[in-house]
C-alpha cells in the first residue's frame, strides 16, 4: 500500500457534540461526493493540461519572466504552489504573481521588466475583474506606446470563462491564446484546474502528480468529514472564533493565503463563520504563541509539519559547548524545528487548546494536491453543517458597486 | 504648523462605554508618559546610532549581502522598515531577514551566498535564543570549515544585552563588533532602537527622521488613548474577538507582522486578548471581505491608506471603451485603489462593523516612525485598561523548556 500523503492526529480532550457532528458530516460528505460538482472531475482531466502545455511550449525559449495577473482565487493557489513546489534555484522563467493592485509596485514592475522576454498570464473567471483589467490594459498600453501592438499576442495568455466579457474581448482584440476557466468552479476552488495548472507548468511543477494526489483524497475522503465535524462541534460549543493553520515549514507558508480565502469566503456569511489565521513556525512562537496559549483560546490549532529531523546545517559541537549551549551541540536545524513543533502542540494541548496535527512526510506535488483537496472538501462539508452555501460570496458585491461610484465621482 | 504624519477618522456608530474608557485611557497614558520607561527616551538618543553607523561604515564597500539573524522582535521591525522605506531598485547591499529557522531554506542560503561579501547581523536580546544561535553557529561553521575562522570578525556583528550570554560569548570568541540591546526595552518595542536602526542604516533609511516621527507622536500622544479606549469599549461589549489592520499599500503590508506580535504578545494573557489579523487591500477584498462584512463581525477594522489618487499606470481610454469598461477609461491604478478603500470602509460601516481609518499622506521615515510609536503607546494603554502587563510574555517559556527536552530525548 502506498504511504499516505499526510497523517492527521489530534491532541485534545473530547469535544462535546463531536460524534453527532461527525455523523452529520459524513452524510454531507457522501452527498457532496455524489453531487457531480465539477471540482470532483478535475483530477481526472487531461485535455486542459494539454492546452496549457501548448501555451508553455510556445513561450519556452524566449521567456525570462511570466507575470501572472489575477486576484483572489485567480492567484492564491498558484502562489501556494510556487512556494511549496518550485525547486530552489530552478533555472527557467521567473514566475511572479501580481495580485494586489498597488500603483507604485506595478509602475516599478512595468518600468524595470524586460518586456521583450516578459509574458503575461491574465486570469479572471468572470472576465470583468477591475483590478486585473487595470493591470492587463496598462501593460498592453506599454506595448501600444512603443508601436509594438502587433506583438501583444505573443506576450499575453488569458484564462477566463468561455462567455462574452471585457477580458475575452481583450484577448480577441489582441488575438492571444485563451484557456477556458471551468464555469462550474469558483476561483477559490480552482487551484487544480488550469488556473493553477498553467502557472504550475511554467514553474516546472508536476501537475499530473498534483492531480493524482487530489484523486487520492477523493478516493478516501473521510478525514474531511472528521475535520469539518471537529470545527463544527467547537463552533456549536462557542469555541471557534478563529481557526489557526500553523505551518512549520517555509514551503507551506503561502498555502495559508490560499486556505484563508477558501475558509473565509466560503463560510463567513449569515452572521456565521470563523476567522482563518495563518501562522508560521517556529517563528510565530515568538509572536503569536503567547496569545494562543494564554488568550481567550476560542480556536482550533492545526499544526502542519513535514519531516525535518536530521536535515539542514548543524550547530558544531565544539563551539556550542564552548558557549554553554550543549543542548544544541551537533543538532541540526531540522532537529530543532522537529522538537519545537512537538513542544508547541503539547504546550497548547496542556493549556486546554484543541490541537490537530497534519504531518506530510514529504512536500511534493502529490502530497500538496492531496492536502489541497482535503481542505476544499473539509470547507464544503463545514458549510453544509453550518447551513451556509460554501460556493457563493454575496457580500463582496456591495463594495464593487460603491467603488465604481466613487471612481466615477 | 507641520502637516500631521497621519490622520485618524472613525466610521462607526457610537460604541457603548467609550467615554468612560477614554477617560481611564487618558489617565493610563499620562502615567505611561511620566513612567520613565526606556522606550520613551529612544527618539532623543544619538550615540547608539553613531555606534551602528560605525559598523555600517566598516562594511560599506565590500558587502553584497547582509543577512539579519533574529526572531520575533529582533526581526519584525526591521522587516517592516524594509518594506515601507527601502527605495525601489536601490543600489547597495541586499539586506535579508532570516527569522524562521527552516533547515532547507537556510541550507540553500548558506550554499548560494557569496560568503566573501556577505555579513551577518545577529540579534537576540537575551543572547540565548536557540533558533538564532543555531543560525549564527551554522553560518560560522562554514567559515571554520573553509579555514577562514580568522575572518569571522569582519563578517559578523551582534546586537545583545551587555551581560553574559551564549551570544555575547560567541561575539567575544570571534572578536566581532557588539552593539548593546537596550535592557529596558523588550523585543517587540525595540524597532526604534539599534535593533531596527542597524538594519535600517544598512538599507539607507533615514533613522533620524524615523525617530523624529516617533518624537512627534510622543509630543501629541492623545490619539493612542483614543485608539485604546475604542478597542477596550468594544472588548467590554463582547465585540472584539479580533482586530484587523488592513493596509491599502504594498509598502505597509509587512508592518502588520510587527504589529501582530506587538498586539498578540502584549495583550494575549490571563484568558484575555484579541487576535490581531493582518489584511492587505484591495487584494483581500477578494479573500476576507465576505467574512468581514457578513460573518460574526466581532472586530474593529483599521484601514490604513496613503495618497494614491492619480498615481501609477492608467487604463488607456480607447481600449477601455472598446471593451465596454468605460468606468476604468483614463483612470489610474491609484484612482482605483483610492475608490476601493473608501468603498470598503463604507461597506463595512453600513453593515454595522466599526471602522477606523488611518491615512498617511506620505509613507516616509517620519510618518512610519510616528505610526509605530502610536501603535506601541496604544498597545501599552490597552494593556493597562485590560489589567494585563503589556511588557511580559510568560506563556512562551513552557514551550522552550519542552523543546529542549525533546531535543535531548
Amino acid at each position: 500500500m502506498a504511504m499516505a500523503s499526510f497523517d492527521i492526529s489530534l491532541e485534545l480532550a473530547s469535544v462535546a457534540g463531536y460524534d453527532a457532528a461527525l455523523k452529520e458530516a459524513q452524510t454531507h460528505l457522501d452527498a457532496t461526493m455524489k453531487s457531480g460538482i465539477e471540482l470532483l472531475s478535475i483530477p481526472g482531466q487531461t485535455s486542459d493540461i494539454d492546452a496549457a502545455q501548448k501555451v508553455v511550449d510556445g513561450w519556452c525559449d524566449k521567456t525570462s519572466d511570466v507575470a501572472v495577473l489575477g486576484i483572489g482565487g485567480s492567484s492564491l493557489g498558484g502562489q501556494a504552489l510556487k512556494t511549496a513546489l518550485e525547486a530552489f534555484g530552478r533555472k527557467g522563467a521567473r514566475v511572479s504573481f501580481h495580485d494586489n493592485p498597488d500603483p507604485f509596485s506595478w509602475e516599478h514592475f512595468l518600468k524595470t521588466a524586460d518586456l521583450k522576454t516578459t509574458r503575461f498570464v491574465v486570469i479572471s473567471k468572470s472576465g470583468g475583474t477591475a483590478e486585473t483589467l487595470m493591470q492587463a490594459l496598462s501593460a498592453a498600453d506599454v506595448f501600444d506606446r512603443l508601436g509594438a501592438s502587433q506583438y501583444l499576442k505573443y506576450h499575453f495568455a488569458v484564462v477566463t470563462e468561455p462567455k462574452d466579457s471585457p477580458l475575452l474581448k481583450f484577448a480577441r482584440a489582441i488575438d492571444c491564446p485563451v484557456l477556458d476557466h471551468p464555469t462550474g468552479i469558483g476561483g477559490r476552488y480552482s487551484v487544480l484546474s488550469v488556473v493553477g495548472a498553467l502557472p504550475a507548468l511554467l514553474m516546472g511543477i508536476d501537475v499530473k502528480a498534483l492531480r493524482a494526489g487530489a484523486a487520492e483524497t477523493l478516493a478516501e475522503p473521510s478525514r474531511a468529514a472528521e475535520g469539518a465535524a471537529l470545527h463544527f462541534a467547537l463552533a456549536q460549543a462557542g469555541r471557534l472564533d478563529q481557526t489557526v493553520l500553523w505551518a512549520y515549514a517555509d514551503r507551506l507558508s503561502t498555502l495559508q493565503g490560499w486556505w484563508r480565502q477558501l475558509w473565509a469566503e466560503s463560510l463567513g456569511k449569515d452572521g456565521k463563520g470563523s476567522t482563518p489565521v495563518g501562522a508560521v513556525g517556529p517563528v510565530d512562537q515568538h509572536s503569536q504563541l503567547q496569545l494562543f496559549r494564554d488568550g481567550p483560546g476560542k480556536s482550533l490549532y492545526t499544526l502542519l509539519s513535514t519531516d525535518m529531523k536530521g536535515h539542514g546545517p548543524a550547530a558544531p559541537s565544539k563551539r556550542a559547548a564552548s558557549l554553554g549551549i550543549d543542548y544544541l551541540a551537533g543538532k541540526t536545524m531540522g532537529d530543532l524545528v522537529d522538537a519545537e513543533v512537538r513542544a508547541t502542540a503539547k504546550t497548547l494541548a496542556r493549556n486546554g487548546r484543541p490541537v490537530r496535527r497534519i504531518h506530510m512526510p514529504t512536500i511534493d506535488a502529490r502530497s500538496v494536491g492531496a492536502l489541497m483537496m482535503h481542505f476544499m472538501l473539509e470547507t464544503i462539508v463545514m458549510g453544509r453543517l453550518m447551513g451556509v452555501d460554501p460556493f457563493d460570496q454575496p457580500g463582496v458585491e456591495e463594495g464593487k458597486v460603491l467603488a465604481r461610484e466613487y471612481l466615477a465621482g
